[in-house]
């Protein structure tokens, strides 16, 4: 029998270590990190493929690297758990994504290999670019290396054209490394996938790829400068004849494409690369979900694939949730008015799955636009539609929505268009954490004149509310949770009062106070109202349904008949639905002192799941009690 | 003696009569158009030398296509002054830029040939395929064209390379016209200006330009197909070796370069692009300036020169102003910084003339970055700086910011980072109108956790809060208006307060009431303070100081001992200053009825002299004491 050898994960204590394996041992790391990666898989949600795909650059790059004197980014970071896997987080690995756990993303709280929490694509060129910028200004005598690693799905971001468009200036010590897995989290589109592809596929390319490959290996790389320029020279010709002219047009030294999955391959690049000048593109092409077949196969699945049990390469049972959330009563409500109307289409910034658009898309191709991780264009976009006379949804992500804030302003509250926004996520987006909770949509759409902002307090309010926005003539939001979809209870039989501009809804009117939900809070404010009962305090609801404008009458009502009106919404409280409370009252010259406002308080909230964090915030039906109670106490002590 | 020929402008009662013009006529024209913008610029401040460069281009545009069934957009729009004279404005033209006058960029209110207000840079090439769009899917048998002409200062920020990458498909009808006139408002910066350059300069191309020209100007333009088929096959082996590859990596058909002062030529090249299928970019080469020698030499001191007296090319005496403006005030304590300090660094986005920094980057080069118009990477950028110690200020107007405002939440105010942002123009930008006011960043930056947020009540304090700024160690915005700098007495020698965190300067105490001024609005509130003085009426003012985080005791003590307070703020009272202060006041239990709020109602302010706006919204000492006047009159009646 072979001895087996001893795992050499669990006893990596340091990335510095990596310096010390072997090839063999290396490939052996890259298959006990993969293991890793799909035993965690089979206990909780998470980021699957797009793991899977950069192990091998993960190990690469920091047996090349120290990345304690190096800097590191990981542009969207969803990709980053080899490198935590690496970087002495190990043992805690498997509390990823959970309360008080790991981070899913980068956390420069957790670890000094972690510089910037990312989790919107695209800025890491800038970053990195700004920290070796950075470096050569406060430390010119130091060769530090910025690299930056980010998928093709980030590049359609304009964000990263820009930065490569300032890489020849800022950029001598920057290190793009683009890895290129053919894939967004749904399919690429666009004019810059149709590049790669033709990179990818160039034959010529290919060939010439490994005769340099071939010069290459003959040359020792050593720090004599008539042989870094000869380097130079060779790798500028080649680049010349190869598919990267794009990146030489706007400034950068393009290698590649190579294969992401061979370590020997990529180390020697990434050396190669480091004795030369940047601004430097190095095209790694990898594979999402690698070394696990039913991943590699769809990736879009298993991009954050549900629970599901494993033997060897195969998946014996998938958790698929059958919970219908309101990502598919918005969907749903989406499709219905398509068919109902023409001049109704849709766009989503490659959230094509997270926002279950994939039947929309295949019923209505003509009216259906997926535009890439790319906001601010799609806002713009939907603005010139609705110029000519259509309906455009956007279908976004309410954090992603902050990307295209500014032509929200120009093109589409100033221009007063009838875009609708369908913001997802409204709200604490749960194991993603704070770049993904999308909790100041109220604030920032509330500022700007025209704008019509709702959040829908259960599931029949968002397909009114959706139906709403097509028949009004301005911009209007619709805010709604990341939760499983509820309907609430009218009393005894009575019929949903329909949507209209500026009114809300009171479910039930109470002598000790009122709550006024926000949307997503409607169910708990209910239950807390049912639980205040059984106490013998009477405490009304009422569903706000309208952020702006707001129901003035019914609002001032509460406030002037009751002895306290709590409002309480899933978003920050700087900006946010209270406040406009306050505004609305100090206008109308009525008293707020017996006003509170629940929801998020001046701080990021950090990841867990959604009911976890709404719970500790005091948002649940629980906490929102409890503040009633308090309200009615500091009441009577007064 | 030769009968001088009857003008032709002012008799041009639509763009459609362009059709029956000459050349020799339209280039009469196109002279008659050039001296109605230099009489214009005598008498008043505006945007000059690029609309000079467009007059050619705008005539051949209206001459080719009837945009009142086409589409046509002008980006940015501050060149759109001979597009107002082709469409029926010559005689209000004068009033430009003036209240209740013509928008100095394209209005929809003013005319049925302005499709959207712009003023933001980058945006058109979405709007326009937008248009494109919305026109195949609602009149899918009209072959309308959405033509959108952008600048080549424009082409760095990043929304226009999203949309190039998305135009594969859905921009069959989109025509881009990059107006190239080697210019942003200030010299270009960056890998796509040097594109630009190597595409002009390309000797090969311009003789194949010229032969390609011969060969279609032998081609009759008609509609059949083979024949079109034809001119496509030409004109993709005249792309395939032109320096155009860039554009068609992405996906558009590439035109050019051509003249763009040929108005033959132009109408050629409109006439066979409209012919082909797009995404066609036609490349247009101008001169900043054209047709006045001053302005076309020195075309970033003409881009918005101060009114000149003039004789024929000559330029006789500039109305230089010698007033010390705010943005002096921060260039100067940029400077002092810099000197004092080598960690600070300063970045622009292409408004070094707009924030006057010139003499910075003369003294500093190393320090200063120029990255043109792409804000979101500037403030990403700045961002990796901050993180490896340095002190970067990002120096951009209010406005302009917003393209921002995702990496200001991601890049800098999650990861605490100290940038500071000097915000220019905070407040109402005068003149140029809706798209360039700034107020709504109050509300769109305090809004994030992290950020310190704080507005001068004069010069000095401008200076010491960008110096707490670059001591504090969490990202800083110091928002400024667009106004002459003015020092604000203290009583009777007293020292001013120093800036700390948090602390708002008490400048008079008053029984009856007090007046809350935040930054610009300090000394109009001490002149309403005086005034009403002189009545009996005792108010106080603070000096806020800080918007986030507020002088809370200083706040609660006022609502608590007067009988009045007034919060005045130059900014939208959405989410503003005053809004602030009543979340403070909630959060503290205490009553607010008696707290006004003076700002900028919930819609969009329109252009004209910032003290005629302040004036109108009741922002100007007379308006203040008289809102002071109502206040303790309701309070009297209550």
């Amino acid at each position: 029998m072979t001895k087996q050898p001893a795992p050499i994960l669990p006893n990596l204590s340091s990335p510095r270590e990596l310096e010390k394996l072997s090839l063999p041992e290396l490939e052996r790391l890259a298959n006990e990190i993969r293991d890793v990666l799909c035993n965690l898989i089979s206990s909780r949600s998470a980021h699957f493929a797009s793991n899977l795909g950069v192990v091998e650059l993960a190990i690469a790059l920091h047996q090349t690297f120290d990345f304690l004197h190096h800097r590191l980014i990981w542009d969207t970071g969803h990709q980053i758990y080899p490198h935590k896997l690496l970087t002495g987080r190990y043992e805690e690995f498997e509390t990823i994504r959970t309360l008080g756990g790991l981070m899913g993303y980068p956390n420069p709280t957790e670890s000094d290999y972690d510089l910037f929490c990312t989790g919107h694509a695209g800025s890491s060129v800038s970053t990195a670019m700004g920290l070796a910028s950075g470096d050569h200004i406060a430390r010119p005598d130091d060769e530090r290396w910025s690299v930056a690693v980010i998928g093709d799905g980030a590049f359609p971001s304009g964000v990263v054209y820009e930065a490569i468009n300032n890489s020849k200036r800022d950029g001598r010590r920057l290190m793009v490394i683009l890895n290129d897995n053919e894939m967004s989290i749904c399919p690429p589109v666009g004019g810059m996938a149709d590049y790669l592809d033709r990179v990818r596929m160039n034959r010529n390319y290919v060939g010439l790829k490994e005769e340099v490959a071939k010069l290459l290996s003959n040359v020792p790389l050593l720090g004599d400068p008539v042989e870094r320029f000869l380097i130079q020279v060779k790798e500028a010709a080649k680049a010349g004849l190869s598919g990267g002219m794009f990146f030489e047009e706007l400034g950068m030294r393009y290698f590649g494409p190579i294969d992401g999955h061979n370590i020997a391959l990529l180390r020697k690049y990434l050396r190669l690369a480091k004795k030369l000048d940047g601004p430097i593109l190095l095209h790694v092409v990898t594979e999402k979900g690698h070394g696990f077949r039913p991943a590699a196969e769809d990736p879009v699945l298993f991009h954050a694939p549900p629970q599901f049990k494993r033997r060897e390469n195969e998946v014996l049972e998938m958790h698929r949730s059958s919970t219908r959330s309101y990502t598919n009563v918005a969907r749903d409500a989406i499709a219905a008015a398509m068919r109902r109307d023409e001049r109704v289409t849709v766009m989503t910034a490659a959230m094509c799955q997270g926002n279950k658009l994939e039947p929309v898309r295949e019923e209505f191709p003509d009216r259906f636009f997926d535009t890439g991780i790319c906001e601010a264009h799609t806002v713009a976009f939907a603005a010139g539609q609705a110029k000519v006379g259509l309906r455009p949804i956007v279908d976004i992500y309410s954090t992603f929505l902050q990307r295209a804030f500014d032509h929200v302003f120009q093109e589409v509250a100033l221009q007063d268009l009838p875009v609708t926004f369908m913001m997802d996520r409204g709200g604490l987006s749960g194991p993603d954490g704070p770049t993904h909770h999308g909790v100041f949509d109220i604030g920032y759409l509330r500022l700007f004149p025209n704008m019509v902002l709702m959040a829908p307090g259960d599931e029949h309010d968002l397909t009114a509310m959706l139906d709403f926005s097509l028949e009004h003539t301005s911009p209007c939001g619709v805010r709604y949770p990341k939760d499983k979809a509820v309907t609430v209870a009218r009393t005894d039989g009575e019929p949903r009062a329909p949507v209209e501009l500026g009114q809300s809804e009171i479910l039930r009117w109470g002598r000790d106070g009122t709550l006024v939900a926000c949307g997503s809070t409607l169910a708990d404010c209910l239950e807390a109202a049912a639980v205040l009962d059984e106490e013998g305090l009477d405490f009304g609801v009422v569903n706000a349904r309208f952020i702006k404008p707001l129901d003035q009458a019914t609002l001032l009502r509460a406030l002037n008949e009751n002895p306290v009106v709590l409002t309480v919404e899933e978003g920050a409280l700087a900006c946010g639905f209270g406040s406009a409370v306050l505004e609305m009252a100090n206008a109308a010259g009525a008293e707020t002192a017996h006003l509170h406002r629940l929801g998020i308080p001046d701080k990021f909230v950090e990841h867990g799941e959604r009911e976890e964090l709404m719970a500790q915030l005091g948002l649940d039906a629980a906490g929102i009690a409890q503040s009633c109670r308090s309200a009615v106490e500091s009441r009577h002590t007064v």
